[in-house]
């Protein structure tokens, strides 16, 4: 469900959000991944491998704070926004939790979606980039049917590679796919819970930040 | 995003659609789950194993027909429905899909909706019951972040508890904050792919039809 008007509004929204991220030399990664994708565990992952780096977190669901709580037991700062019936996180909501969390120059903000591979990929958060998160579980063909957010991604993470094994699924294939769907998309496959992988994902982050810097 | 003037527009045709459904003595079960829930593997291994009665279904999904080739394979008869940008079915939909899909009367309707944890919730489609569909890779918090879809569903088919063992989950307190969010919820725990666990299931559809004859 989507208006021209509500998604024009969240454009102007988004960008003065973005005007604001660019000043403070703050690089912003707007992570979008279905339910269970593994979004919190690859943030916890990626917190305590980036310990030399101001992080921070906007943590999107529709109930509870949980997720918020697994951030802040890394010691990192977290706000919760809860969504209710929503979808997906807006430009608004982040300018509202931006209030709470008051990020550092220079360091890295993290927000993490609502669980849904569709309709977060029509709303611009004022991120510096967008990163699609699935676990390989979810199946090879997932870029083809849901390709949207793919192509509005830079960079994707498959997650949970570990389970490979036990699987019908075809990670070259899944990746193939990605790339048929948007060929610039960076890709990172790793075992956030296992800690596999991880060096090349934060060395990405690692050069979006100087880039902004 | 949601419109009240929108999902009122939506529950008038879903009206419609019920009775018709009601008249024919079809059963129509709406599927939601996120994506990799294993919605279409479900559905193969339930359409095989119900071989003497009479099924069809309607799959919906942003882009590409692959389930729906998926299902034809079973020899069952299918119509796909593309929502390109939109992230689930609405009835309108779901009014244009009988028209090429002419069930038999006192059949067996499966609706696959887009995968999606969070909007197909709220929209009705003139189903009997809306079925939620979830893997236990996504982790047993999702009850709890997602609660509208499971308040909504009469039954949960919990699937993929073949990889159980590979994983931190555990399936009991899935289970438990489910039931703590909707405690009539029918419970299923399976595996379509290895075909384990599909004879409850099968029973609960097979008493659906009947009570609907």
């Amino acid at each position: 469900v989507f208006e021209a008007a509500l998604l024009a509004d969240n454009q102007r929204r988004a960008s003065a959000v973005r005007a604001r991220f660019e000043h403070a030399r703050i690089t912003a990664l707007n992570l979008i991944g279905a339910p269970g994708a593994g979004k919190t565990a690859l943030l916890v992952a990626t917190i305590l491998a980036l310990s030399d780096r101001a992080c921070t977190v906007i943590e999107g669901d529709q109930a509870t704070d949980n997720d918020a709580k697994r951030i802040a037991a890394t010691g990192c700062r977290v706000v919760q926004v809860n969504t209710g019936a929503g979808c997906h996180l807006d430009a608004e909501m982040i300018a509202g939790a931006l209030g709470r969390l008051e990020p550092n120059d220079g360091s890295l903000l993290f927000v993490e979606n609502v669980g849904n591979l569709v309709c977060p990929a029509l709303f611009d958060l004022g991120e510096a980039a967008k990163v699609v998160v699935m676990s390989v579980t979810e199946g090879d063909d997932k870029p083809l049917k849901y390709p949207h957010v793919f192509r509005a991604a830079s960079a994707m993470v498959l997650n949970k590679v570990d389970l490979v094994p036990h699987l019908e699924v075809d990670p070259a294939q899944l990746v193939a796919n990605a790339l048929r769907v948007n060929p610039a998309l960076a890709v990172f496959s790793l075992s956030a819970t296992r800690g596999l992988g991880l060096e090349p994902w934060c060395g990405w982050l690692r050069a979006r930040a100087r880039a902004a810097a």
